[in-house]
């Protein structure tokens, strides 16, 4: 069994058909679904690209790894998922994004060359790389934002786009009369990227998928997992024809918001929608203009999988590999006032997640959707048995979704956590709050969403059953008291849980048990009698002489 | 500035006549006391070795660096007391025990050699080592306790002591008749060891630190931290003479226990009352025999004080060297119907903590005693201070004592946390605890002493104020409900405390906030006028051509 681990970026739960979307319609990942497990609470430790994605290759929450936003570098030596797999006799590979960012000084403290095989591991999130691409190769004045270099940029200068950085000028923008119309203004978002479609970001990465399947199979030496990882749905906002103007305004959503929401939010809330962010995707011209082409992008990137899908039936791939579709976080669209992710409404923290085991155990799943509370660090101990690797409860912090896909009676868990971290925002500074107090808590339950804030901001709380859309915060009100004292009992626990001694299994410490004396150690003795005599033939007898 | 770092094993914190023992007098340990400040309310972050070693050696709670219990390897790449001191220009030595177990399986997986310098480090606890001895030379049918060389075993060899381990055989045993008449008996307790006073363990670690100093100064390059640390008062119980009979039963204080504490004890506590070391510690003629021995190993350690202050102030050192005494933990004794440690009385949990600091700065403290709440990680950022390093508080959680060396108005803190993971101890089974359930978290304040234990047991609780020897557990008391919500609130802000974000300082996210546009990060942005020139110029202009 190999595993293609598929994940888009900035994909929210809700733009598929299969979940429900009334106007895109995504019929290859639909199929997908229908042969598979479509969850329908599935909730990512972080909403941003960076602590989302080492909670989903490590395994563990943030405060447990330590990235709680982009740019922290990954401490050395982590367990990632390569780490655990490659020990199950899996290999573990690139193909496209992670945001990982190394922890150049721990390597340097370590001596770990950057271009030795451990050293690519350990700056690559533990993955082998055969392309590593984070897709986002802006520029400002003081350079760009990713110092990297990017296969895809080399791509396209390979056929033939000219510039220092056609993702930028021709993938990202469009044109207009001889100049660039760049896709960071989304006034731009209705024209179509200046790129042949098969150039462009989505169709490149599922063919480098398909070399890196086919050149694995050549080899044929171990089973592989392939993250297939995309930049695409995620801004800038712009897609090449035809998918440009597939949809209108006419295929816009109303946005999830009241009035009520902007009285009195909760600070954090607050200073989000009221920055540039928020504003702008609180203007319907602004999403009339976006939505559209972020659903093209979609659309494409459903095209893709049908392709990608029909060549793996095609060369036999789809009998023996488990298929994930998923992404890293989803997007506010103007939801709740809100643009961008960084909060945890639903638009934002709950992702699509689609599992396919072609194994004759997941056949009473098929076509079925699960509603419990799954979270993303669940894909990496699925993942470790399927490899067959032993379970590593001391390290990762997810649960194997295997009883799930095959329809087993489980006792699964009743609420989910995620966090973020907002030190680096600049509404810290209008609150006054040092980069430690600037960190949010969520917990999810059945039908309570709740946030707890540090630095002494009151929290927040969603009666999901009542109030699907997450409009009325009831974080205030004293007539949820009990509710949110089961929040922070569950956030204590949480809090406390065995997070940091991953040097040891379980079951190297139950062995462990009673068995210091076998190595000398007595305590509590007073005579040499009270011990079976092989405990204290070392403390016995002659003493020794020359 | 150079630091004397002293610590001993297992020595109580009021086995000192300066903290107020009425029968032990340690003349020159007060003497340092009366040039320092001595803290009254010192607690260590563990009761066990090796997890209270590794905070105070990293400077982080056991939760935080993983090593929750002897024998639990420190992950590779955690930052140490070495890594921090190195970097701001000080040397960090050992000399003695760290009781360190090394990640052998992550240095394999970052490719480390155990015998590179990055890799002793790694195994060293980040520590370069003049002398490493553990200490613990057991040995039982499945073999030695410590697989290390012992560099005591080596001098005693040395020094003509015959067979395999003169640690075990003479230092640690007495003799009768022909035979040897083990420490590890405790029976034997009151015969001297059968060893020259000046070659047992305290006075040949005293020499080896004379020694590095010797050599340090010689060398004269960089100013030094030099960690020395004593295995004594450690059981085997069992000193050479003159010390083995300088007290005896009638020097012995009473028991600090009471029935009452036998009645429905906490589970935990009744667990370990009634195991074979809570037994036999209970029995009079035992503590007659040990305690005795345990004050002559300890006033042996003070005359090697003496020896070692007194060198110092001949060679100049007195003056520029700040030197501390204290312990990894503390010794029951027999107190609460317990032996060792393990639990969170204060014979346990609370150490001695003697500061010098020769500076005119801290001239205003001389002589005083501090009774603020001090945890042993507070060591390491004071040491930093020292070095002249720069605070590292997104990896360290303690607090430079600076402050209060220097009788300076500072707002402390309001409790002290330890933990404990009994996951190895046979009693989980009995109690019916998977490992992660086996652990405490204890809170303490100027008023109240408070256990949580995961698992679903109850709590403890103990009013110091009205009750300071802790006889009566009002853990299960309905009127001390309020308190123990409170100390629930502490732990639940202490659970979600920012431990991992290790790769980023303070400094380096606040300098992010608000920088991304100028790596060409725009978002939100609708037209490129809203936005200066210089952060679009990279978006505008004509499409490149060949």
């Amino acid at each position: 069994m190999n595993i293609l681990y598929i994940m888009f970026d900035q994909l929210r739960f809700d733009y598929l058909s299969c979940a429900g979307h009334p106007h895109l319609q995504t019929p290859h990942i639909d199929a997908l679904a229908a042969k598979g497990v479509r969850f329908t609470r599935a909730y990512v430790q972080s909403p941003t690209c960076g602590s989302s994605r080492m909670s989903s290759y490590t395994g563990r929450y943030p405060s447990s790894h330590g990235v709680q936003f982009n740019g922290y570098p990954l401490r050395v030596g982590e367990w990632t998922m390569g780490d655990h797999l490659r020990r199950a006799g899996m290999g573990c590979h690139l193909i496209g994004k992670t945001h990982m960012v190394a922890d150049a000084d721990g390597m340097e403290r370590l001596g770990l060359a950057p271009d030795s095989v451990i050293g690519v591991r350990q700056s690559e999130c533990g993955f082998d790389p055969f392309i590593r691409d984070d897709g986002l190769w802006a520029e400002g004045p003081d350079g760009f934002y990713d110092a990297k270099r990017s296969p895809y940029n080399e791509y396209l200068k390979s056929k033939g786009y000219p510039g220092e950085n056609p993702w930028n000028d021709f993938a990202n923008a469009g044109v207009e009369g001889n100049d660039v119309a760049s896709g960071w203004f989304m006034v731009n978002a209705d024209k179509p990227a200046n790129i042949a479609e098969e150039d462009s970001e989505t169709p490149w990465l599922t063919t480098q998928a398909m070399e890196f399947i086919t050149q694995a199979e050549a080899k044929g030496d171990q089973p592989w997992c392939a993250h297939l990882s995309y930049i695409k749905p995620h801004w800038p906002y712009i897609v090449p024809a035809p998918y440009h103007d597939m949809y209108g305004p006419e295929h816009v959503l109303p946005a999830v918001r009241s009035e009520a929401e902007r009285e009195d939010p909760h600070p954090v809330f607050g200073g989000m929608m009221n920055n540039r962010i928020g504003k702008t995707f609180s203007r319907d011209e602004v999403r009339e203009r976006v939505i559209p082409a972020y659903m093209g992008l979609i659309k494409q990137a459903d095209d893709q999988m049908g392709r990608l899908f029909a060549w793996l039936e095609e060369t036999g791939r789809m009998k023996d590999t488990m298929i994930v579709v998923t992404s890293d976080h989803g997007d506010y669209l103007g939801d709740h006032w809100m643009g961008e992710k960084n909060l945890f409404h639903e638009p934002s923290i709950k992702v699509p997640l689609i599992i396919y085991d072609p194994r004759a155990e997941a056949d009473v799943t098929r076509g079925t959707t699960c509603d419990e509370l799954v979270e993303a660090i669940d894909l990496l101990p699925t993942f470790l048995e399927v490899a067959g690797g032993a379970p590593a409860p001391h390290i990762l912090e997810g649960r194997s979704l295997m009883p799930l896909l095959r329809g087993e009676e489980t006792e699964w868990r009743d609420h989910a956590v995620a966090e973020f971290d907002y030190a680096t925002n600049p509404i810290c500074e209008t609150l006054g709050l040092a980069p430690k107090d600037a960190r949010l808590f969520m917990v999810v339950d059945r039908r309570w969403k709740f946030m707890h804030a540090e630095g002494g901001l009151r929290p927040m709380l969603f009666d999901l059953e009542t109030d699907p859309d997450e409009l009325v915060d009831l974080g205030a009100s004293a007539e949820h008291a009990e509710v949110i004292d089961l929040m922070y009992d569950r956030l204590l626990a949480w809090g406390l849980r065995m997070s940091q001694r991953i040097t040891l299994s379980d079951e190297q410490i139950a062995a462990r048990r009673g068995k210091a004396p076998r190595k000398g150690i007595l305590l509590g003795v007073y005579e040499p009698d009270e011990l079976a005599p092989e405990l204290t033939a070392k403390y016995r007898g002659a003493v020794p002489s020359e």
